[in-house]
This record gives C-alpha cells, sequence and structure tokens, in this order.
C-alpha cells in the first residue's frame, strides 16, 4: 500500500513508520524534513500536500498538538491550539483527502487517553480527543467507496515518560511499538468506526 | 437556587424550565424574548450576559446548533456552526462563568446521541458532542470551590420526532420531560463528571 503518514517524527510516528515501512510505501508529511511539507492547521498546506502525494491507500495522522491549561486559566485563546491542530487539522485531513483516497483505503486519526481518564490541565485535550472519537464513528457509517475511517487513543507512552510522565499520576505507561500496532489493525484490518484505545 | 438557562425557548429547555421553575428562580437567556440576551457564539455576549445575571447557583445551557451534511459534502465552513455554537459556545460559557459561579454550583451542558448512535450527516454534530462530553470529564476534576460539571446527552425527542425523526431511523424518542429529569439530576444532584445519557 501507499501510505501516507503525516508526522513520522515524533514517537508515535517513528514507531509507526518503523512497523510499517516494511511492507509499506511510506510517504511522511510534515513540517519539517519530510518528503512532502504540510501544516495541519492550514486548508491551503492540506491541499497542496495531496496535491503532491496523489491518490494513497491509507492515510495515518500522528501529529496534532493542544494546549495545556488549568481550567480556571484555560482562556479561548489557549482553546484554539487543540481546536485549530488535533481537532480541525485532524478532520480537515479526512475532508481534504477523500477525494485522493483509493476505494478500499483508510484513514487513522489520533485522539488520546485524556478523554478517558483526565488529568489536571488536560480539558482542552481531552475536548479534541472526544471530537475525534465521535466524528470518527460517524464519519465511518458515510464514507463512500469502502473507504475506512478509525482512530488510536494512546496512553502515556514509554518513551514520552521520563519529559511529560509527572503529569500523568499514576499512569501505566505503554511502549510506543504497541501503539503503532493499533495503526497497523486499523490500516491493514478490516474494522471502520473504532476508536482503538491503547492503555 | 438562582438558575442561569440559556436556551429556554426550545424542546429542551422548555421542560427543564417547566420542571425546575416549581422550585428554583430561573433566570432565562437567549437570543430572544428572554430576561437576559445572548448568542453563545459571541464572547462579548456570554461575557455581558454574565455582568447582567451576576452569581449564579447553576448554569444550564439547553442551546447550541450544528450544521448537517453528508461527509463528502462537510466543508471546514460547514463544520464551523457545530464548532462555534454547541462546542465552543458551551465551553466558553464554563470558561466566562466560572468566576461568577457561587460555591457548590453547577454547569450543565447539552451534547447529543448522535456521538454514540451515529446517522447520516451527522458528523459535525457528533464531533461537537463528543468534544462537550470529555471536556466535562476532564474540567469536573479541575473546578475548583466544590463547583461540578456534567453534560446531557439527549436521544431524539417525542416533541421534535415528526420534524426531524426521518433522519433517526429506528430511533425509539423519548419524551423531553424525561430529558429534563437529567438536567434536575444535574444541578440537585452532587455528581460530577457525568454524562447522562437519555436514550
Amino acid at each position: 500500500m501507499k501510505i501516507l503518514l503525516v508526522g513520522a517524527s515524533g514517537t508515535i510516528g517513528s514507531n509507526v513508520y518503523d512497523l510499517l515501512n516494511k511492507n509499506h510505501e511510506i510517504v511522511h508529511a510534515g513540517r519539517n524534513g519530510a518528503d512532502v511539507q504540510v501544516d495541519i492547521t492550514d486548508e491551503a498546506s492540506i491541499r497542496a500536500m495531496y496535491e503532491q502525494t496523489g491518490n494513497v491507500d491509507a492515510v495515518i495522522n500522528a501529529s496534532g498538538s493542544a494546549g495545556f491549561a488549568p481550567i480556571t486559566e484555560l482562556t479561548p485563546e489557549k482553546n484554539e491550539t487543540a481546536i485549530n491542530s488535533k481537532m480541525k487539522g485532524q478532520i480537515n485531513l479526512v475532508l481534504f483527502g477523500l477525494p485522493y483516497m483509493n476505494d478500499g483505503g483508510s484513514f487513522t486519526l489520533t485522539s488520546g487517553v485524556m478523554m478517558d481518564d483526565p488529568i489536571p490541565q488536560g480539558s482542552s485535550a481531552a475536548m479534541a480527543n472526544g471530537a475525534i472519537r465521535s466524528f470518527v464513528k460517524s464519519a465511518a457509517i458515510e464514507v463512500p467507496r469502502g473507504i475506512r475511517i478509525n482512530s488510536v487513543s494512546p496512553s502515556l507512552l514509554q518513551e514520552s515518560s521520563e519529559r511529560i510522565g509527572h503529569l500523568f499520576a499514576g499512569f501505566d505507561p505503554v511502549p510506543g511499538g504497541k501503539v503503532a500496532l493499533a495503526y497497523q489493525k486499523s490500516v491493514e484490518g478490516a474494522q471502520t468506526g473504532q476508536s482503538y484505545e491503547v492503555y
């Protein structure tokens, strides 16, 4: 398959790349150092990316950010990071990518554990994650031509726990390689509308 | 209690009003014909509303809209209705309302069944609904002074089924009075972080 992987340089993306690169052609899109440049917060940039890649058999998004703030300090402005990146960025990858998706292809988006197991300062991220899970479940019943769509919700990653583990008290970190399996299941399997929760 | 009810003129709002008006002082906010004017898509309007109402013991939102479109025709522009109204509108009611909320008060937002039981053309609404459920779950662990926050997810209402029931094939409509009970539970009960799903 020809797989467009958005955000291959992060912990999740690099694990997905290592797992799927063995049997597939991976086109890496990202902000820097990628085969194709893309900023998912910019609609024109997403459209330009698809014009460059042409048709694909799968799109995996492993990028997207969210702002962190205590609920009493969260402002509409701080909330926009998650809205523009993790939420609208991912949804627009689907909306603009549909015409470029081959029959029977798949989209795999990324949510995150904070929607189910909340942490302090995580309300904006939880919002975006919950939005992605429900969007995917709904879009799955409508996407045409046998196209599928799923999302993966990773817990705290082992590889990230030294850097951000203090924010996730009592979480049992999961290895990136285990999270990557959920993306493989989404791409190579036959399910749709799923939220693969790797907790 | 002094309860600020945003959107008392709709089916849900009027049922909530009828139930809670017996034992509480209800301040009705809405776009037209309300005690206080408010447009929840406008940050300045929300701020002005709270300046008018002053402190309250509960905020219930029964307003908010979303655009409907097949996934192949959904555009970022059409998606903005749900983002600005149902999602950001409700979240901003919380963010701007926290300073006006009395100790031990509560926020009750509204999501909807389409996040769990999707229908054609409902992806944008599902997105906003899922965002609200997860935001509420996360915000609940952080809101100060014993303040609580829940959301209610109504199914298709009996009162709406003649008008929009054709979009909800096979759904068993629920009476507005039953949905109103969930708002009462949120306001008069002691739970927080809940999604009351009235399906």
